[in-house]
C-alpha cells in the first residue's frame, strides 16, 4: 500500500489524481489496482478527463440532487458532503496491465473533494 | 470467503457491521479487503460511524430522491429498494494491512437495509 | 484479464451480462472477480435479474435524477449519460468461489447504457 496526498483548494473540487498514481504504481506488477480515501466527505471516482466541463456537469447534477442547505440532522455543516461521498463510493478498482492501469482513453482517476480545501490522503494498493 | 448475517429491525436501516468484519478478519493476511451482499435491495457503503445522524441524512436523502411511493413497473413494492441499492452499490473494497481493514478515523462499515426488516448475509474476502 | 464486447441498441438500455461472464471465467480459479468498463458514459452494476420491470424503474429513476435535457456545460449533448456513470460507477467486484461469481439467487450483472447505442468494452479479471 502507497500513500500520496492531494491538497484540495476549495470547497467543492474535482481533481484528477491520474498521473500521480500512474507514477505510483509505474514499474510494479498486479492484476489490479485499488485506489481508496480513508475520507467521509470525499469521494474516488472514474469518468471524462479531456474535457472538463464534464467534471463541472458532474459537480453541479450532484449539487442538484443534495443541497448543501437543507435542515439536515448532522450539525457540522457537511452533511450534503457525506451524502456525496455515499454517491459516488469512496474507492474505484481498475484492471492493471503492462505496469500501468488499464483506463480507457477517455478515463481519469478523480479525488471528489465535497468539503474542503483539505489535505486528503489516498491509499493505492496492487493486488 | 467468510460469511456472517445481519438481522435488521426496519424497513429501512443503517447497520454498522465494523465489529463484525474487524473480528472475522483477525489474525488473517491480504492486500484487499472485499465486502459484498448478494442481495438485490440493500446495499453496503463506508461512511462515518461517530455521529448517527450522518446516516439518518444519508437515508432520508436517499428516501427524498428515491421515494417509496411512485408509480413504478415492478408490483412487489420495493423497487425504491432496488433503485437505492444501486446507487449505493453492494459491495465496498478496502485495503487491508496489520491484520485489519485500513479504514480512516471516522469510517466504519454499514449495511443499507432498504426493504427490512430481514436477514442479510453478508460475505467477506480477503485477498 | 479477459475483455467481451457488448453491442447495445438503444441510448438508454440495461444488458444483462451474467451468461457472458460465467462463460468466460468457467474452470477457472479466483478469490475474487472484477468486471470493468473503460468508457464514461455507461456503468457496470449488480441488481435484479428476473423481473426486468426492476431495470426499467431503475432506468427511470436515474433519467429522473438526471435529465436529459438540461443546460449542461459539456457541448456533446451526453452530460447525463456522464453524471449516471458516476452515480452506478464503471465496475463491479464479486467473490469468487467453485468457479463461479457467488452471486445471490436474484443477482445479475448488467452493462448500463447511458449513451448508445455503441460496442462497448468490459474487461474481465480473476484475482
Amino acid at each position: 500500500m502507497f500513500e500520496i496526498r492531494v491538497k484540495t483548494s476549495k470547497r467543492v473540487e474535482s481533481r484528477d489524481i491520474t498521473d500521480e498514481i500512474i507514477s505510483a504504481v509505474q514499474g510494479k506488477s498486479g492484476r489490479i489496482l485499488h485506489i481508496y480515501t480513508p475520507h467521509t466527505t470525499c469521494g474516488i471516482v472514474i469518468n471524462e478527463d479531456a474535457d472538463p466541463h464534464v467534471m463541472e456537469d458532474i459537480m453541479e447534477a450532484l449539487d442538484r440532487m443534495v443541497p448543501r442547505n437543507y435542515p439536515y440532522t448532522h450539525m457540522e455543516g457537511n452533511a450534503d458532503a457525506h451524502i456525496k461521498s455515499i454517491l459516488t463510493g469512496c474507492s474505484v478498482t481498475v484492471p492493471f496491465s503492462d505496469e500501468a492501469p488499464a483506463l480507457g482513453t477517455w478515463q481519469g482517476i478523480f479525488l471528489m473533494e465535497f468539503d474542503g480545501p483539505r489535505e486528503r490522503k489516498v491509499f493505492i494498493t496492487l493486488v
